[in-house]
Protein backbone atom coordinates (compact mmCIF):
# COMPACT_ATOMS: atom_id res chain seq x y z
CA UNK A 1 0.00 0.00 0.00
CA UNK A 2 1.36 3.43 -0.72
CA UNK A 3 0.88 6.21 1.84
CA UNK A 4 -1.92 7.89 0.72
CA UNK A 5 -3.77 4.37 0.30
CA UNK A 6 -2.43 3.42 3.89
CA UNK A 7 -4.35 6.42 5.14
CA UNK A 8 -7.74 6.29 3.35
CA UNK A 9 -7.54 2.55 4.64
CA UNK A 10 -6.83 3.92 8.32
CA UNK A 11 -9.78 6.03 7.89
CA UNK A 12 -12.27 3.87 6.69
CA UNK A 13 -11.27 0.54 8.74
CA UNK A 14 -8.91 2.31 11.26
CA UNK A 15 -10.17 0.50 14.78
CA UNK A 16 -9.74 -2.88 12.88
CA UNK A 17 -5.36 -2.21 12.29
CA UNK A 18 -5.59 1.28 14.89
CA UNK A 19 -5.71 1.37 19.04
CA UNK A 20 -9.19 3.81 19.85
CA UNK A 21 -9.31 6.25 21.78
CA UNK A 22 -5.14 6.35 22.13
CA UNK A 23 -2.78 7.99 19.72
CA UNK A 24 0.71 9.75 20.19
CA UNK A 25 2.31 12.76 19.67
CA UNK A 26 6.10 14.28 19.07
CA UNK A 27 7.60 17.23 19.98
CA UNK A 28 10.27 17.26 17.66
CA UNK A 29 12.89 19.95 18.90
CA UNK A 30 15.69 21.24 16.79
CA UNK A 31 19.07 22.51 17.19
CA UNK A 32 21.56 24.68 15.53
CA UNK A 33 23.76 27.40 15.99
CA UNK A 34 22.43 29.09 19.53
CA UNK A 35 18.60 28.57 18.04
CA UNK A 36 15.70 25.91 19.50
CA UNK A 37 13.09 25.25 17.42
CA UNK A 38 10.09 23.15 16.89
CA UNK A 39 8.57 21.39 14.10
CA UNK A 40 5.01 22.16 13.46
CA UNK A 41 2.69 21.50 10.86
CA UNK A 42 -0.22 23.54 9.36
CA UNK A 43 -3.12 21.00 7.77
CA UNK A 44 -5.02 22.05 4.75
CA UNK A 45 -7.23 25.31 4.67
CA UNK A 46 -6.69 25.86 8.68
CA UNK A 47 -4.97 29.14 10.08
CA UNK A 48 -3.59 26.56 13.07
CA UNK A 49 -0.19 24.29 13.19
CA UNK A 50 -0.44 20.74 15.07
CA UNK A 51 2.41 18.85 15.95
CA UNK A 52 3.62 15.35 13.91
CA UNK A 53 1.07 13.10 15.38
CA UNK A 54 -0.56 9.91 14.80
CA UNK A 55 -2.32 6.21 15.71
CA UNK A 56 -1.05 3.17 17.38
CA UNK A 57 -0.82 0.57 15.06
CA UNK A 58 -2.24 -3.16 16.87
CA UNK A 59 0.78 -4.51 16.24
CA UNK A 60 3.32 -1.98 17.63
CA UNK A 61 4.34 -0.26 21.10
CA UNK A 62 3.63 2.97 21.77
CA UNK A 63 7.64 3.67 21.26
CA UNK A 64 7.08 2.45 17.85
CA UNK A 65 4.42 4.05 16.63
CA UNK A 66 6.23 7.43 17.94
CA UNK A 67 9.88 6.56 16.04
CA UNK A 68 7.72 5.50 12.83
CA UNK A 69 5.74 9.14 13.01
CA UNK A 70 8.92 11.00 13.89
CA UNK A 71 10.40 9.24 10.55
CA UNK A 72 8.10 9.97 8.57
CA UNK A 73 8.04 13.86 9.22
CA UNK A 74 11.78 13.59 9.50
CA UNK A 75 13.43 11.44 7.55
CA UNK A 76 15.65 10.18 10.56
CA UNK A 77 15.08 6.81 11.94
CA UNK A 78 17.61 7.07 14.62
CA UNK A 79 16.31 9.51 16.91
CA UNK A 80 16.30 9.09 20.75
CA UNK A 81 13.09 9.96 21.50
CA UNK A 82 11.90 10.52 25.23
CA UNK A 83 8.13 9.93 26.52
CA UNK A 84 7.16 12.57 28.86
CA UNK A 85 3.57 12.97 29.42
CA UNK A 86 0.06 12.16 28.16
CA UNK A 87 -2.71 14.30 27.69
CA UNK A 88 -6.27 12.97 27.98
CA UNK A 89 -9.77 15.06 28.60
CA UNK A 90 -13.19 14.61 27.08
CA UNK A 91 -12.76 18.30 25.37
CA UNK A 92 -9.38 17.83 24.17
CA UNK A 93 -9.49 17.59 20.26
CA UNK A 94 -13.14 19.45 19.96
CA UNK A 95 -11.84 22.45 18.64
CA UNK A 96 -14.42 23.83 16.58
CA UNK A 97 -11.25 25.19 13.83
CA UNK A 98 -10.42 21.79 12.88
CA UNK A 99 -13.47 20.51 11.55
CA UNK A 100 -13.35 16.75 10.36
CA UNK A 101 -13.31 18.86 6.78
CA UNK A 102 -9.89 18.56 6.19
CA UNK A 103 -9.82 14.51 6.09
CA UNK A 104 -13.17 14.68 4.13
CA UNK A 105 -11.30 16.70 1.05
CA UNK A 106 -8.51 14.23 1.11
CA UNK A 107 -9.95 11.36 -0.79
CA UNK A 108 -13.79 12.79 -0.85
CA UNK A 109 -14.49 10.77 1.84
CA UNK A 110 -17.70 11.33 4.10
CA UNK A 111 -16.07 11.92 7.55
CA UNK A 112 -18.73 13.47 10.48
CA UNK A 113 -18.21 14.60 14.16
CA UNK A 114 -18.94 11.19 15.37
CA UNK A 115 -16.24 9.38 13.41
CA UNK A 116 -13.87 7.35 15.67
CA UNK A 117 -11.05 9.92 14.67
CA UNK A 118 -13.10 12.41 16.55
CA UNK A 119 -13.57 10.88 19.23
CA UNK A 120 -11.99 11.11 23.20
CA UNK A 121 -8.34 10.36 22.10
CA UNK A 122 -5.93 10.23 24.86
CA UNK A 123 -2.33 11.15 23.47
CA UNK A 124 0.89 10.11 24.77
CA UNK A 125 3.60 12.45 24.20
CA UNK A 126 6.81 11.99 23.01
CA UNK A 127 9.77 14.25 22.55
CA UNK A 128 13.23 14.43 21.08
CA UNK A 129 16.13 16.85 20.08
CA UNK A 130 17.93 16.82 16.95
CA UNK A 131 20.18 18.39 14.69
CA UNK A 132 17.99 20.69 13.07
CA UNK A 133 19.91 20.96 9.58
CA UNK A 134 19.73 17.16 9.28
CA UNK A 135 16.22 17.18 8.92
CA UNK A 136 13.93 17.67 5.68
CA UNK A 137 10.79 18.60 6.78
CA UNK A 138 8.03 16.43 5.39
CA UNK A 139 4.18 17.21 6.44
CA UNK A 140 1.41 14.15 6.39
CA UNK A 141 -0.73 14.14 3.86
CA UNK A 142 -3.06 16.44 5.20
CA UNK A 143 -0.70 19.08 5.97
CA UNK A 144 -0.24 22.33 3.68
CA UNK A 145 2.85 23.24 5.57
CA UNK A 146 5.89 21.57 7.25
CA UNK A 147 8.53 23.92 8.63
CA UNK A 148 10.31 24.72 12.30
CA UNK A 149 9.06 27.44 14.22
CA UNK A 150 11.43 29.26 16.65
CA UNK A 151 10.31 28.45 20.43
CA UNK A 152 10.32 31.70 21.54
CA UNK A 153 7.89 32.34 18.64
CA UNK A 154 5.36 29.57 18.19
CA UNK A 155 2.24 30.13 15.60
CA UNK A 156 -1.60 29.69 17.43
CA UNK A 157 -1.23 26.16 17.78
CA UNK A 158 -4.20 23.25 17.46
CA UNK A 159 -6.25 21.38 20.54
CA UNK A 160 -3.65 21.55 23.38
CA UNK A 161 -0.81 21.12 21.37
CA UNK A 162 0.63 24.54 22.57
CA UNK A 163 0.13 22.89 25.81
CA UNK A 164 2.07 20.07 24.95
CA UNK A 165 5.10 22.38 23.49
CA UNK A 166 5.12 23.77 26.74
CA UNK A 167 5.56 20.53 29.13
CA UNK A 168 7.96 19.07 26.07
CA UNK A 169 10.40 22.40 26.93
CA UNK A 170 9.81 21.80 30.89
CA UNK A 171 10.66 18.05 30.91
CA UNK A 172 14.14 18.89 28.34
CA UNK A 173 14.65 20.82 31.00
CA UNK A 174 15.04 18.94 33.86
CA UNK A 175 16.54 16.05 31.91
CA UNK A 176 19.03 18.13 31.18
CA UNK A 177 20.03 17.68 34.96
CA UNK A 178 20.06 14.12 34.82
CA UNK A 179 20.51 12.72 31.40
CA UNK A 180 23.54 13.61 28.95
CA UNK A 181 21.38 15.75 26.23
CA UNK A 182 23.47 16.80 23.12
CA UNK A 183 25.24 13.69 22.06
CA UNK A 184 23.66 14.54 18.22
CA UNK A 185 24.05 18.09 18.54
CA UNK A 186 27.50 18.39 18.81
CA UNK A 187 30.19 17.46 16.43
CA UNK A 188 32.04 14.52 17.39
CA UNK A 189 34.73 16.82 19.12
CA UNK A 190 33.60 20.08 20.67
CA UNK A 191 35.29 23.02 22.62
CA UNK A 192 33.86 23.62 25.85
CA UNK A 193 31.76 27.09 24.70
CA UNK A 194 29.83 24.82 21.88
CA UNK A 195 28.95 22.48 25.18
CA UNK A 196 28.35 25.61 27.26
CA UNK A 197 26.11 27.13 24.15
CA UNK A 198 24.15 24.32 23.61
CA UNK A 199 22.92 24.40 27.34
CA UNK A 200 22.64 28.22 27.83
CA UNK A 201 20.11 27.46 24.69
CA UNK A 202 18.41 24.45 25.92
CA UNK A 203 17.84 25.80 29.65
CA UNK A 204 17.09 29.38 28.15
CA UNK A 205 19.26 30.93 30.69
CA UNK A 206 22.87 32.01 31.10
CA UNK A 207 25.22 29.69 33.03
CA UNK A 208 28.83 30.78 34.27
CA UNK A 209 30.78 29.07 32.17
CA UNK A 210 33.92 28.21 34.55
CA UNK A 211 30.84 26.44 36.97
CA UNK A 212 29.56 24.57 34.14
CA UNK A 213 32.80 23.12 32.36
CA UNK A 214 33.66 22.14 36.12
CA UNK A 215 30.54 20.07 37.20
CA UNK A 216 30.39 18.70 33.55
CA UNK A 217 33.56 17.50 33.71
CA UNK A 218 32.88 15.88 37.06
CA UNK A 219 29.85 13.69 35.86
CA UNK A 220 32.72 11.93 33.46
CA UNK A 221 30.46 12.10 29.88
CA UNK A 222 33.31 14.15 28.69
CA UNK A 223 36.80 13.87 28.30
CA UNK A 224 39.24 16.01 27.12
CA UNK A 225 41.16 15.32 24.10
CA UNK A 226 45.19 16.15 23.56
CA UNK A 227 43.92 18.02 20.37
CA UNK A 228 43.16 22.14 19.67
CA UNK A 229 41.00 23.47 17.16
CA UNK A 230 42.82 27.12 15.67
CA UNK A 231 40.48 29.65 15.59
CA UNK A 232 42.19 32.65 15.08
CA UNK A 233 45.93 34.17 16.21
CA UNK A 234 46.12 32.63 19.67
CA UNK A 235 42.80 31.06 20.18
CA UNK A 236 43.48 27.10 20.10
CA UNK A 237 40.61 25.83 22.22
CA UNK A 238 41.34 22.58 23.51
CA UNK A 239 38.80 20.00 21.96
CA UNK A 240 36.49 17.23 23.86
CA UNK A 241 34.66 13.70 22.73
CA UNK A 242 31.36 12.50 24.87
CA UNK A 243 33.03 9.01 26.79
CA UNK A 244 30.23 6.69 24.69
CA UNK A 245 30.26 3.91 27.88
CA UNK A 246 29.69 6.78 30.72
CA UNK A 247 27.33 8.56 28.37
CA UNK A 248 25.29 5.31 27.58
CA UNK A 249 25.23 4.33 31.02
CA UNK A 250 23.87 7.66 32.21
CA UNK A 251 21.09 7.92 29.60
CA UNK A 252 19.85 4.28 31.36
CA UNK A 253 20.73 5.38 34.75
CA UNK A 254 20.40 9.12 34.96
CA UNK A 255 23.45 10.81 36.06
CA UNK A 256 23.41 14.08 38.46
CA UNK A 257 24.78 17.10 36.47
CA UNK A 258 23.94 20.10 38.82
CA UNK A 259 24.61 23.25 37.23
CA UNK B 1 -25.99 1.92 41.16
CA UNK B 2 -24.13 0.28 43.98
CA UNK B 3 -20.17 -0.62 43.21
CA UNK B 4 -21.02 -4.12 42.23
CA UNK B 5 -23.49 -3.47 39.66
CA UNK B 6 -21.49 -0.61 38.39
CA UNK B 7 -18.75 -3.06 38.06
CA UNK B 8 -21.05 -5.41 35.72
CA UNK B 9 -21.91 -2.39 33.76
CA UNK B 10 -18.57 -1.75 32.86
CA UNK B 11 -17.63 -5.56 31.91
CA UNK B 12 -20.96 -5.77 29.82
CA UNK B 13 -21.30 -2.30 28.15
CA UNK B 14 -17.97 -1.11 28.85
CA UNK B 15 -17.32 1.02 25.89
CA UNK B 16 -19.63 2.85 25.64
CA UNK B 17 -19.51 4.56 28.77
CA UNK B 18 -15.40 4.02 29.15
CA UNK B 19 -12.76 5.03 26.68
CA UNK B 20 -10.90 1.57 24.96
CA UNK B 21 -7.57 0.43 24.44
CA UNK B 22 -6.28 2.75 27.27
CA UNK B 23 -6.74 2.95 31.38
CA UNK B 24 -4.92 3.64 34.36
CA UNK B 25 -2.52 2.03 37.21
CA UNK B 26 -1.64 4.13 40.38
CA UNK B 27 1.65 2.92 42.50
CA UNK B 28 0.99 4.49 45.86
CA UNK B 29 3.96 5.09 47.83
CA UNK B 30 3.39 4.49 51.72
CA UNK B 31 6.05 6.34 53.99
CA UNK B 32 6.04 5.41 57.76
CA UNK B 33 9.27 5.50 59.97
CA UNK B 34 11.96 5.26 57.42
CA UNK B 35 9.74 2.26 55.46
CA UNK B 36 8.53 2.96 52.43
CA UNK B 37 5.87 0.63 50.95
CA UNK B 38 3.89 0.31 47.60
CA UNK B 39 -0.18 -0.67 48.27
CA UNK B 40 -0.35 -3.93 46.30
CA UNK B 41 -4.05 -6.15 45.20
CA UNK B 42 -4.09 -9.83 44.83
CA UNK B 43 -6.87 -11.23 42.68
CA UNK B 44 -8.85 -14.04 43.65
CA UNK B 45 -7.62 -17.39 42.90
CA UNK B 46 -4.14 -15.55 41.39
CA UNK B 47 -0.97 -15.97 42.49
CA UNK B 48 0.51 -13.15 41.27
CA UNK B 49 -0.33 -9.53 42.88
CA UNK B 50 -1.57 -6.20 40.77
CA UNK B 51 -1.40 -2.57 41.07
CA UNK B 52 -4.40 -0.41 41.90
CA UNK B 53 -5.80 0.21 38.58
CA UNK B 54 -8.68 0.90 35.88
CA UNK B 55 -10.50 2.11 32.94
CA UNK B 56 -11.13 5.98 32.42
CA UNK B 57 -14.85 6.89 32.06
CA UNK B 58 -15.81 8.79 28.80
CA UNK B 59 -17.08 11.71 30.89
CA UNK B 60 -13.81 12.17 33.18
CA UNK B 61 -9.85 13.05 32.28
CA UNK B 62 -7.22 10.56 32.82
CA UNK B 63 -6.32 12.61 36.08
CA UNK B 64 -9.69 12.39 37.52
CA UNK B 65 -9.65 8.47 36.44
CA UNK B 66 -6.37 8.06 38.52
CA UNK B 67 -7.70 9.83 41.41
CA UNK B 68 -11.13 8.43 41.64
CA UNK B 69 -9.70 4.68 41.49
CA UNK B 70 -7.28 5.82 44.29
CA UNK B 71 -9.60 6.85 46.18
CA UNK B 72 -11.30 3.77 45.85
CA UNK B 73 -8.59 2.16 47.09
CA UNK B 74 -7.06 3.97 49.71
CA UNK B 75 -10.45 6.01 51.47
CA UNK B 76 -8.12 9.33 50.83
CA UNK B 77 -9.19 12.18 48.18
CA UNK B 78 -6.78 14.39 48.60
CA UNK B 79 -3.61 12.31 47.06
CA UNK B 80 -1.20 14.63 44.85
CA UNK B 81 -1.22 11.95 42.08
CA UNK B 82 1.58 12.22 39.53
CA UNK B 83 1.53 10.96 36.26
CA UNK B 84 5.30 9.39 35.08
CA UNK B 85 4.72 7.12 31.86
CA UNK B 86 2.35 5.44 29.69
CA UNK B 87 3.16 1.97 29.23
CA UNK B 88 1.85 0.39 25.34
CA UNK B 89 2.62 -2.95 23.78
CA UNK B 90 0.68 -6.02 21.90
CA UNK B 91 1.52 -8.28 24.62
CA UNK B 92 1.62 -6.26 27.94
CA UNK B 93 -1.65 -7.64 29.30
CA UNK B 94 -1.61 -11.29 27.41
CA UNK B 95 -0.04 -13.17 31.39
CA UNK B 96 -1.76 -16.78 30.73
CA UNK B 97 -1.79 -16.93 34.91
CA UNK B 98 -4.44 -14.28 34.71
CA UNK B 99 -6.87 -15.52 32.86
CA UNK B 100 -10.84 -13.92 32.08
CA UNK B 101 -11.72 -16.53 34.71
CA UNK B 102 -11.41 -14.04 37.61
CA UNK B 103 -13.77 -11.63 36.17
CA UNK B 104 -16.07 -14.17 35.11
CA UNK B 105 -16.46 -15.73 38.34
CA UNK B 106 -17.33 -12.38 39.93
CA UNK B 107 -20.91 -12.50 38.32
CA UNK B 108 -21.23 -15.88 36.64
CA UNK B 109 -20.72 -13.42 33.44
CA UNK B 110 -19.59 -14.95 29.80
CA UNK B 111 -15.96 -13.45 29.70
CA UNK B 112 -13.10 -14.55 27.28
CA UNK B 113 -9.88 -13.41 25.47
CA UNK B 114 -11.56 -11.62 22.79
CA UNK B 115 -13.66 -9.90 25.82
CA UNK B 116 -12.77 -5.50 25.01
CA UNK B 117 -11.05 -5.68 28.61
CA UNK B 118 -8.56 -8.23 27.11
CA UNK B 119 -7.79 -5.68 24.42
CA UNK B 120 -4.34 -4.15 23.76
CA UNK B 121 -4.16 -1.40 26.25
CA UNK B 122 -2.12 1.50 26.87
CA UNK B 123 -2.00 1.82 30.63
CA UNK B 124 -1.31 5.71 31.63
CA UNK B 125 1.20 5.40 35.01
CA UNK B 126 0.94 7.83 37.94
CA UNK B 127 2.41 7.51 41.74
CA UNK B 128 1.98 9.28 44.86
CA UNK B 129 3.24 9.16 48.21
CA UNK B 130 1.12 9.23 51.62
CA UNK B 131 1.89 8.88 55.10
CA UNK B 132 0.59 5.13 55.11
CA UNK B 133 -1.23 5.57 58.52
CA UNK B 134 -3.98 7.02 57.24
CA UNK B 135 -4.80 4.95 54.71
CA UNK B 136 -7.48 1.54 54.90
CA UNK B 137 -6.62 -0.51 52.20
CA UNK B 138 -9.57 -1.25 49.98
CA UNK B 139 -8.82 -3.89 47.13
CA UNK B 140 -11.12 -4.12 43.89
CA UNK B 141 -14.02 -6.45 44.26
CA UNK B 142 -12.37 -9.30 42.13
CA UNK B 143 -9.17 -8.82 44.48
CA UNK B 144 -8.93 -11.47 47.52
CA UNK B 145 -6.26 -9.33 49.21
CA UNK B 146 -4.53 -5.38 49.21
CA UNK B 147 -1.58 -4.79 51.09
CA UNK B 148 1.51 -2.46 51.76
CA UNK B 149 4.48 -4.05 50.93
CA UNK B 150 8.03 -3.21 51.33
CA UNK B 151 9.65 -1.81 48.24
CA UNK B 152 12.94 -4.16 48.89
CA UNK B 153 10.43 -7.03 48.73
CA UNK B 154 7.82 -6.92 46.19
CA UNK B 155 6.03 -10.34 45.44
CA UNK B 156 5.40 -11.66 41.92
CA UNK B 157 3.67 -8.94 40.07
CA UNK B 158 0.95 -9.22 36.97
CA UNK B 159 1.69 -8.23 33.49
CA UNK B 160 4.56 -5.35 33.31
CA UNK B 161 3.16 -4.17 37.44
CA UNK B 162 6.61 -4.59 38.41
CA UNK B 163 8.15 -2.64 35.64
CA UNK B 164 6.36 -0.40 36.58
CA UNK B 165 6.92 0.16 40.02
CA UNK B 166 10.57 0.14 39.80
CA UNK B 167 9.86 3.29 36.97
CA UNK B 168 7.77 4.66 39.11
CA UNK B 169 10.72 4.53 41.61
CA UNK B 170 12.90 5.90 39.26
CA UNK B 171 10.69 9.02 38.94
CA UNK B 172 10.01 9.67 42.48
CA UNK B 173 13.70 10.03 43.03
CA UNK B 174 14.42 12.02 40.07
CA UNK B 175 11.34 14.54 41.21
CA UNK B 176 12.77 14.63 44.94
CA UNK B 177 15.64 17.04 43.22
CA UNK B 178 13.03 19.02 41.84
CA UNK B 179 9.73 19.13 43.57
CA UNK B 180 9.06 19.64 46.84
CA UNK B 181 7.67 15.99 47.78
CA UNK B 182 6.97 14.78 51.62
CA UNK B 183 4.48 17.55 52.73
CA UNK B 184 1.83 15.27 53.43
CA UNK B 185 4.75 13.01 54.97
CA UNK B 186 5.67 14.93 58.11
CA UNK B 187 3.96 16.23 60.98
CA UNK B 188 2.96 19.66 60.21
CA UNK B 189 5.76 20.92 62.74
CA UNK B 190 8.91 18.28 61.96
CA UNK B 191 12.88 18.45 63.32
CA UNK B 192 15.84 18.27 60.07
CA UNK B 193 16.34 14.93 61.12
CA UNK B 194 13.10 13.76 60.17
CA UNK B 195 12.71 15.26 56.87
CA UNK B 196 16.47 14.35 56.47
CA UNK B 197 15.70 10.64 57.15
CA UNK B 198 12.82 11.20 54.80
CA UNK B 199 14.58 11.82 51.82
CA UNK B 200 17.20 9.13 52.50
CA UNK B 201 14.27 6.40 52.68
CA UNK B 202 12.89 7.63 49.33
CA UNK B 203 16.64 7.97 47.56
CA UNK B 204 17.75 4.26 49.09
CA UNK B 205 21.22 5.77 50.40
CA UNK B 206 22.77 7.92 53.04
CA UNK B 207 23.09 11.91 52.61
CA UNK B 208 25.54 14.07 54.12
CA UNK B 209 23.08 15.72 57.06
CA UNK B 210 24.86 19.11 57.19
CA UNK B 211 25.26 19.19 53.50
CA UNK B 212 21.38 18.11 53.00
CA UNK B 213 19.83 20.95 55.81
CA UNK B 214 21.79 23.38 53.93
CA UNK B 215 20.90 23.02 50.56
CA UNK B 216 17.23 22.24 51.81
CA UNK B 217 17.20 25.46 53.48
CA UNK B 218 18.93 26.98 50.53
CA UNK B 219 15.60 26.35 49.16
CA UNK B 220 13.36 28.60 50.78
CA UNK B 221 10.80 25.51 51.21
CA UNK B 222 10.83 25.60 55.25
CA UNK B 223 11.04 27.70 57.49
CA UNK B 224 12.89 27.22 60.93
CA UNK B 225 10.25 27.98 64.07
CA UNK B 226 11.39 29.64 67.15
CA UNK B 227 10.11 26.64 68.81
CA UNK B 228 11.89 23.57 69.51
CA UNK B 229 10.95 20.01 70.86
CA UNK B 230 12.13 18.33 73.90
CA UNK B 231 13.04 14.55 73.05
CA UNK B 232 15.31 13.97 75.91
CA UNK B 233 17.77 15.39 78.57
CA UNK B 234 19.82 18.45 76.69
CA UNK B 235 18.24 17.08 73.06
CA UNK B 236 15.71 19.55 71.72
CA UNK B 237 16.01 20.12 68.37
CA UNK B 238 14.62 22.94 66.78
CA UNK B 239 11.33 22.97 64.88
CA UNK B 240 10.72 23.68 60.89
CA UNK B 241 7.56 23.81 58.86
CA UNK B 242 6.91 24.01 55.13
CA UNK B 243 6.64 27.64 53.91
CA UNK B 244 2.97 26.80 51.85
CA UNK B 245 3.63 30.17 49.54
CA UNK B 246 7.11 28.69 48.06
CA UNK B 247 6.05 25.13 48.31
CA UNK B 248 3.19 25.41 46.87
CA UNK B 249 5.28 27.32 43.41
CA UNK B 250 7.78 24.81 43.86
CA UNK B 251 5.20 22.17 42.90
CA UNK B 252 4.66 24.06 39.96
CA UNK B 253 7.58 25.66 38.26
CA UNK B 254 9.78 23.14 40.04
CA UNK B 255 12.76 23.72 42.26
CA UNK B 256 16.53 22.93 42.05
CA UNK B 257 17.32 20.92 45.23
CA UNK B 258 20.43 19.81 45.02
CA UNK B 259 21.82 17.22 47.44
Amino acid sequence: MGKEEEIVDMIVNGPKNYLRNVSVDNVIFGYHQKELKVLLQRPRGIAKWMLPGGYIKRTETIDEAAKRIAKDRTGLDKLFLKQFLAFGSPSRIKDPSFTPKILSTLNELQIDEDHWMFDYFVSVCFYTLTEFSLVTPNGALYAEECQWWGIENIPPMLYDHGEMIEEALKALRLHIYHYPIGYELLPQKFTLPEIHTLYETILGKKLDSRNFSKKLMATGIIKKLDEQRNIGAHRAPYLYIFDKEVYDNALKEGLALII
